[in-house]
């Protein structure tokens, strides 16, 4: 059932954890990795509040993943309203409330959705129904947020307590927002009817919403507000102004906002929602089998029992044996081994990369760029091996570097190639020759996407030893 | 201080065990690996056994594993006397009796040394001392084994009983091999001052030895006598016959001859034996920390207790977090997690990988020739990435495929290369297109390693499409 009034979606997806490393780090964090089932959780969040009843969503991120937003958008067809980068991270209510200025600048009636874009939801329609429900109380003026019938005593969620008992699907009005409880208080309320868990998911109008903002957190609205109407566009993307923005509080909206504003509503949701905060979570939304074991890629799990076992590079296999209670994740350059319990330390775990100056502590072995992503295949003492994927009509910046040349050979699609003033067109089973200090430019002018293998020799291979002298994507 | 006669080592190597699986596979099993230190356990084992006091080593081995043989002892600037291919594993009775009738023909008073290639021995001097403590036992006619002080009931090795307690470093006669123990027997045995484990080495008079095999053994010398005899030499090898070989017996030296013969000494040795046949022994010989805690490679343990980490790829951390009593080996294409206790049950585990296809079951990700060796970087869907390492002085076959064409770009040493008959120098950074169905042929004519980058493009990548007119190793 579609939602009765058109809604604007508003998808956070700036948050960079630690808690999934080393599927999650720092350069492509959880939102954009396909954790359950082949979409990424923010591919997933974006099919949610897209078609009939949606208008084009709003996302809010980070100026890293601007490219990894529109790449993974643009492979799914959905074009996005707008893609707001902000300068920094500020937790959630400069996010949102920079959003919400800009759907008002057109758009003052408009009905929004905030919803982070790392959750898993797995009934889309039952999602939907509780939208429907919840635009009746937004109409009303209400902020309606959507709480989880807990199945468990988690002590990782906010809740939500209700005035009263809930016994329908009905907007119910909130009587106010739980901290994340120890144990003991997460099974009390588990046995009571009126606590729900906190999605984090809010649909109001877009007015109230900035009445509530306006009302409950006065100081944020100058920066963020200046922040939002000194943008620059650049390349699709609308860039926050620094310098306002640095002014407003790092703070979430629950915290500035929600947790003071007195109409709010509650609708129930049934739908398997979770946060999938930690691999624990994971496991558990995989779907394990009736021993406990979840696995994803070439796995043998062989005598596990309550394991979660996942490999994620090709042409890598995982063998857990006889393994109780144990997480297990192989990638092509790190791999954690960790009980099931200890898997909300794994910050020890990167804060010891760190120390020792490894990369894998924040960087993914795809490095995705707005032309595409590259990956290192072998890293020698004086040479290197990548392979190079571009996007149908993306192009490389035209450069040169001092200390390196490279060989390119198209293994897959069609590359427009300029070295030193020439242009050609290279083609599978083809190659050219990059010398040292040569400009040259790669672009694939095709409708597939371009692949090559670049061998580079040089005495210093680092991504540094680069002089650009035209960049389609505003880069130095 | 060097034995007092010249010993003949045999050193056996031809075995290929799953116990250390990731690390060692069929096509390049544990002895060959840097299990412990920096040499391979075969390096250690001819280091053993050469210099003052040694002659040359008669290597007995399989034929996929010779120019492993080769190029390590080649590393080592050590040359073997023979090197016999057996052209099946038939245990250690007629390769041991391959070598003694081989050096019998030119050395018929030889005092020999059999020796295992896969075990560690840390006090190489005291070796060396139990060694000439055996010569005069040797020399006198007996079979001299070596017996190690245990100091664990260990269910895992056979046992040596001696007539009486052992006060000594003396040889002292042999009272019967015990069969590997239950758990109580060896803690009875452990607390007795008369069982040593054994070790499997042995020395003695060749003509000893020979005339042991014509007594108890006396079927397996008519066909092991012949496959010497009809040996074909072969770049060096010795290319045992195989129509004769095939008919003597699969039999271990131990039961073949050594149980039934009379005259057996022992020495006992303290120097710090092993046999690695097993992932729990490596973590013991590696030296576990106080938190009992042995890793290698880019590892980080965090709280973790009794525990083996080992990270065997280039670039490729392992993390271990909260890990108690387990073991975690990360390779590139493999990667194995198990508690300790049942690291004896890895042949489950390739046992999976067989029944699902998986090469990792048992090929290595370097794919060693008798030219150097070869990994693949990455296998696309028509395309193919390798590096390929070429030793100085070698040369690849002259060849041909029907289904691909190949770019190679040298970027280390220089190449010798022939394509459709023109022959040209390659050197760092230069290129070569060989086309499809164009023969060509790539050489090392340098004194250090050549390496160059593959690139492969074609519908078919297997190994299998290739067509060779010329190849100095004898392959059709």
């Amino acid at each position: 059932m579609a939602p009765k009034l058109k809604i604007t979606p508003i998808l956070l997806c700036g948050g960079s954890g630690t808690r999934l490393w080393p599927l999650s780090r720092r350069s492509y964090p959880k939102q954009f990795s396909p954790l359950i089932g082949d979409e990424s959780l923010f591919q997933a969040s974006v099919r949610r509040v897209s078609g009939v009843g949606f208008a084009k969503p709003v996302v809010v991120t980070g100026s890293d993943f601007r490219f990894i937003v529109t790449q993974q958008m643009a492979e799914m067809g959905v074009d996005p309203g707008a893609v707001l980068l902000e300068p920094a991270a500020r937790n959630t209510a400069p996010a949102v409330l920079a959003a919400l200025i800009h759907i008002a600048a057109t758009d003052p009636q408009a009905t929004v959705l905030i919803s982070p874009s790392d959750h898993v939801v797995r009934d889309v329609p039952a999602f939907h129904a509780a939208l429907a429900t919840a635009t009746e109380a937004a109409a009303d003026g209400r902020i309606v947020t959507f709480g989880i019938r807990p199945d468990r005593p988690e002590t990782g969620y906010g809740y939500l307590e209700l005035a009263g008992e809930v016994t329908s699907e009905a907007a119910t009005p909130l009587q106010r927002f739980v901290e994340k409880p120890d144990r003991a208080r997460a099974e009390a309320m588990l046995t009571q009817g009126r606590y729900l868990w906190n999605a984090g998911i809010f649909l109001a109008r877009v007015d109230t919403l900035l009445a509530a903002f306006e009302t409950h957190a006065a100081d944020l609205v100058p920066p963020v507000r200046a922040a939002v109407d000194q943008a620059t566009p650049d390349l699709g993307f609308l860039r926050l102004a620094p310098g306002p923005w640095d002014q407003a509080a790092d703070i979430s909206i629950d915290y500035a906002v929600m947790e003071r504003a007195p109409a709010l509503s509650v609708v129930p949701f049934d739908g398997g929602w979770s946060d999938l905060g930690g691999w624990e979570t994971v496991w558990r939304e995989m779907g394990p089998d009736a021993s406990g074991v979840a696995t994803s890629g070439a796995v043998h799990a062989i005598d596990c029992t309550g394991t979660l076992l996942r490999a994620e590079g090709e042409g890598q296999v995982l063998i857990g044996l006889g393994l109780e209670n144990m997480i297990a994740i192989a990638m092509p350059d790190a791999v954690l081994v960790a009980p099931m319990d200890r898997a909300q330390d794994l910050r020890l775990a990167v804060a010891a990369l760190k120390s020792a100056g490894a990369k894998q502590a924040t960087e993914f072995p795809k490095d995705h760029r707005p032309w595409g992503w590259f990956e290192s295949l072998v890293l020698g003492e004086r040479f290197q091996v990548k392979r190079i994927h571009v996007n149908p009509g993306a192009a490389l910046s035209l450069q040169s570097h001092h200390h390196r040349a490279e060989h390119w050979i198209v293994v897959q699609g069609t590359a427009k190639v300029t070295v030193g003033g020439e242009v050609s067109l290279v083609t599978e089973n083809q190659s050219v020759y990059i010398p040292l200090g040569a400009t040259h430019r790669m672009e694939n002018p095709g409708k597939v996407p371009m692949v090559l293998i670049e061998v580079q020799t040089g005495t210093y291979l680092g991504e540094d030893d680069i002089v650009r002298y035209e960049d389609g994507y505003g880069r130095g």
